[in-house]
C-alpha cells in the first residue's frame, strides 16, 4: 500500500479482517486533510489540526505495518517496491495511491515564485509569505513597492483558489486592520485569475454566480478568461495585463505522482495512470491505482476529479476487489463513482453546496460546510479543536495561527 | 522597547496611559510562552498554542507601534537604535529586553549536534529529531545503531531539562508503544546529565529528591556530577563514560543577547548587562535593561534567574520608574525581585511546587502546575485549547502534535 492519504487509508480500512498483512508506505509520517490545507495557509488553523500520525491511525491493526519511506520505483516482474535507501519490499498485491503534486503547465521556471498548496510545508510557507508581506508593507516607504507587497494573486478559480482568495481577503479586511499603524490592510488587493469562463467551473451556474458575487463583496477582483503567461519575483502577466505583486499562489494545475513511470504504464496528459474498470493497471492485475495518481473514468467518459470522495470510494472499492479474490468469489462490478456533492467556502458565512437534488448557498450552506468538514476530520479532540478555532474566528475575527516561522524573520 | 517577550510586554503594559509613544521592536512577529516550549518539542502542544502575534497583543494601544526588525546596534550618544536594514530609530528612553540564546560553555562546535530550546523552530526541530529517531529505529536492522537511535540525552537538570527528560520518557513509554511493530519504544533510554550534585539544584532538597525519584519511576537515567566533555553526531562523552546517541538536547547554558556589546557596557560572564538598582545602564540613565539579557542582583547578592517572573516584575518596575520621571515625581526604591515560587513538571501527574511557605509535590502539584500555566497563557481561546490538549494526553496518552515537518522526511 503506497500512500497514506484518503485513498490509502480507505483501502486499509476496507481490508480489515481479511487474511492479509499490509505494509503501508508513506514518505511523510502524517495523514493530511487536504481540503482544509488552505486554512493553515491563511493562519486560521494550526498544522496539527489537519494532520494525524499515520502510525496512530492504524495502531489497533496488528495486520498493518507502517513504513516511513519514499517509493522510487516498482519492479512489476519481480513484484518488488523499491525505496529511496535502495531496499526493496516484496508484494503479492500492490495499491498505488500516491497522490499528486502541483504543476505549472510546462512552466516549471515559475515554481519559485508561484507557491503551490499540497503539503503542510506549502501551507506554512504561504502563511509566512502572506504575513511577511504585510509586515514589509508596514515598513515600506515607496508607495509602488508598498502596493506590490499588498497585492496577492491566486491563479486558478476552482474550489481551492476560491477558498484561498476569499479567506485572504477576510484576513486583510477583518482580522488585520487594527494591528498595523502605517498601512491599512483593508486596502490590500486580492486578485483571482482563471483561464476558464467561470469561477467554480465544475459547479452548477447558480452556485458559480453566487460564489462570484460573494468574492466581489469581499473585494476580490476576479479575472476570467485570462491565462497566466508569466510569473516572476515581482509581477504576474495575464492576457494583456501585468500586475506588480510579491505573492502569487498557484491553485491551477496538478500532476500525478510518478506511479505511471514506476510501472512503465500508459498515463494521460497529467501523468495519471490509466486503469481498468476494476482499478487495476492494464497488464498487471495484481497492481491497483487510485486517487489523484490514477485516471478513473466516470460514466460521462471524463476522468473523475482529484478530490477526497473519489479517492475514498476508489479505495473502498479496491479493498472489495481484493477481498473477493481472496475468498475466490466473483469480483464486484466495475467501479462507479457516486458524487456526493460539491462544497466550497468563500469567506465568513458564505458557502455553496451542491448535492445534485438540492443546492444551497449563503449562511446555511456555510454552517453545513463547517459541520461536514468537522465530521470528516479524524478524532474527537481534533473536531473540538477545529470547531473552537472556527467559532473564535466567527465571533471575534481573531485567527490563532498567525505565526511567522521557519527561516529568519526577513527571509521569504 | 527592544524585545516583545515577558519583559518587554510588561513594560508596555505598565506604560499604559502614560504620555508616551512606544515603538516595540522584535525580530519575530510573535510573543513566545517559553515555559511551555518543551511541550512543543515533545509533540504535546502545537506551536500556535504557545505563541501570539505581538501586533494583536497590542492592537488596542494606539500609542504602540510594532516593528518587525532585528536590532544590530545602539548609538547611545545620538540616542539611536540601529536595525538590520541599516535604518535607525531615535529614542528618548530605550528599554532592552532582548532575552538570551543557548550557549555551550565555549564549545560552539557542539551546536550542530546539541539542540537548544529557545525558539519555536528549536522546538519543532527537536520534535522532528525525536520522532524521526523512532522512525529510523523501526527500520534499522543493526542492533547497535538501533539502540543509539533509541537513546536520548538531555544535558542540564534544571527545570527545562527535567521537564524534557520526563516528557520524552512519557512519550516513549506511554504514547508510542502500540504504534510500532519492529521496535518497543518503551525500551528507549532517556539519560539526563547534570554537572552539579542534584537535579533542580536551585530548589529545596525535598522537592529535588522527589523529582529525582519521579524521573527514576519513568525510567530516566540521571547522571549527576557529570560534566559533558564532548558532543558529536553519534555520541556524547561525560566523566569517563561515552554514550552512543543520535539525539542530544542542550538545556544547560544560556548566553545573553548582545545588548552589552551594542552599548559597550560592562557585562558578566554570560554576557548579561550589569545594571544599577533602578535597572538603568551605568552611565546611560535613559537606557534600561531587564530580563535574561540583564544581570539583576537579588538581595542575596546573586543574579536573579532567567525566568519569566523576573522579567515580568522588572518590566513592571521599569515602567514605574519611567512614569515617575515623566511626572517629575521621586523615583521608586530600588528593584526588589519577589520570587513567587518554583514549579517543575516531571511527567504525567507529577510535579513539584515551592512557594516558600508551602511545598507541594505529586498529583496535587501537577494540577496546580497546569492551572498556573493555563492562567498565564494569553487569551481565552488558547487557554481552552491547551486545557483540551492536556486533558486528552492525561486521559488517553494521545499527543496531537506528532507531526514530522520541515525538510524532507529523511533529513534531520
Amino acid at each position: 500500500m503506497a500512500g497514506g492519504g484518503f485513498g490509502g487509508l480507505a483501502v486499509v480500512k476496507g481490508l480489515a479482517g481479511a487474511p492479509v498483512t499490509i505494509t503501508l508506505i508513506d514518505r511523510r509520517n502524517h495523514h493530511l486533510f487536504q481540503p482544509l490545507l488552505y486554512q493553515v495557509a491563511t493562519a486560521s488553523l494550526a498544522t496539527s489540526e489537519i494532520a494525524w500520525p499515520i502510525r496512530s491511525l492504524v495502531r489497533d491493526r496488528a495486520d498493518v505495518t507502517t513504513v516511513l519511506a519514499q517509493v522510487t520505483g516498482v519492479d512489476a516482474a519481480a513484484r518488488l517496491v523499491r525505496l529511496e535507501d535502495g531496499t526493496t519490499l516484496p508484494y503479492d498485491t500492490l495499491v498505488l495511491a500516491t497522490g499528486a503534486r502541483h504543476a505549472y503547465f510546462g512552466h516549471d521556471e515559475w515554481e519559485p515564485f508561484a507557491l503551490g498548496l499540497k503539503t503542510i510545508e506549502d501551507a506554512t510557507t504561504i502563511r509566512r509569505r502572506i504575513l511577511m508581506a504585510f509586515e514589509q508593507a508596514e515598513r515600506e516607504t515607496n508607495p509602488t513597492r508598498q502596493m506590490a507587497l499588498l497585492s496577492f494573486v491566486i491563479v486558478g478559480a476552482g474550489p481551492t483558489g476560491v477558498e484561498l482568495a476569499g479567506t485572504i481577503a477576510e484576513l486583510a479586511r477583518h482580522t488585520l486592520p487594527r494591528d498595523f499603524r502605517n498601512i491599512d490592510p483593508g486596502r490590500a488587493r486580492v486578485v483571482l485569475i482563471e483561464a476558464g469562463p467561470r469561477v467554480l467551473g465544475g459547479y452548477p451556474d447558480s452556485l458559480s454566480d453566487y460564489a462570484r458575487a460573494s468574492l466581489a463583496k469581499l473585494g476580490v477582483e476576479v479575472e476570467l478568461g485570462a491565462a497566466v503567461s508569466e510569473v516572476t519575483a515581482d509581477h504576474v502577466a495575464y492576457g494583456d495585463k501585468r500586475l506588480e505583486t510579491r505573492t502569487v499562489i498557484w491553485a491551477a494545475g496538478v500532476r500525478a505522482s510518478p506511479a505511471a513511470d514506476w510501472l512503465g504504464a500508459p498515463a494521460d496528459g497529467a501523468g495519471r495512470l490509466k486503469v481498468e474498470p476494476d482499478l487495476s493497471v492494464p497488464g498487471h492485475p495484481e497492481v491497483f491505482a487510485l486517487g489523484d495518481t490514477a485516471s478513473v473514468l466516470t460514466p460521462s467518459g471524463r476522468p473523475a476529479p482529484g478530490i477526497a470522495p473519489v479517492a475514498k470510494q476508489a479505495g473502498a472499492y479496491a479493498a472489495k476487489v481484493i477481498q473477493a479474490r481472496l475468498r475466490g468469489a466473483s469480483p464486484p462490478g466495475p467501479f462507479r463513482y457516486r458524487h456526493p456533492g460539491s462544497l466550497a467556502q468563500i469567506g465568513k458565512r458564505r458557502a455553496v453546496i451542491d448535492f445534485g437534488w438540492i443546492r444551497l448557498k449563503g449562511t446555511l450552506a456555510w454552517w453545513l460546510w463547517g459541520v461536514a468538514h468537522i465530521y470528516f476530520l479524524i478524532g474527537a479532540r481534533t473536531r473540538i479543536a477545529v470547531a473552537l478555532n472556527w467559532l473564535w474566528i466567527h465571533a471575534r475575527n481573531q485567527r490563532s495561527a498567525r505565526l511567522i516561522t521557519q527561516g529568519t524573520p526577513r527571509s521569504g
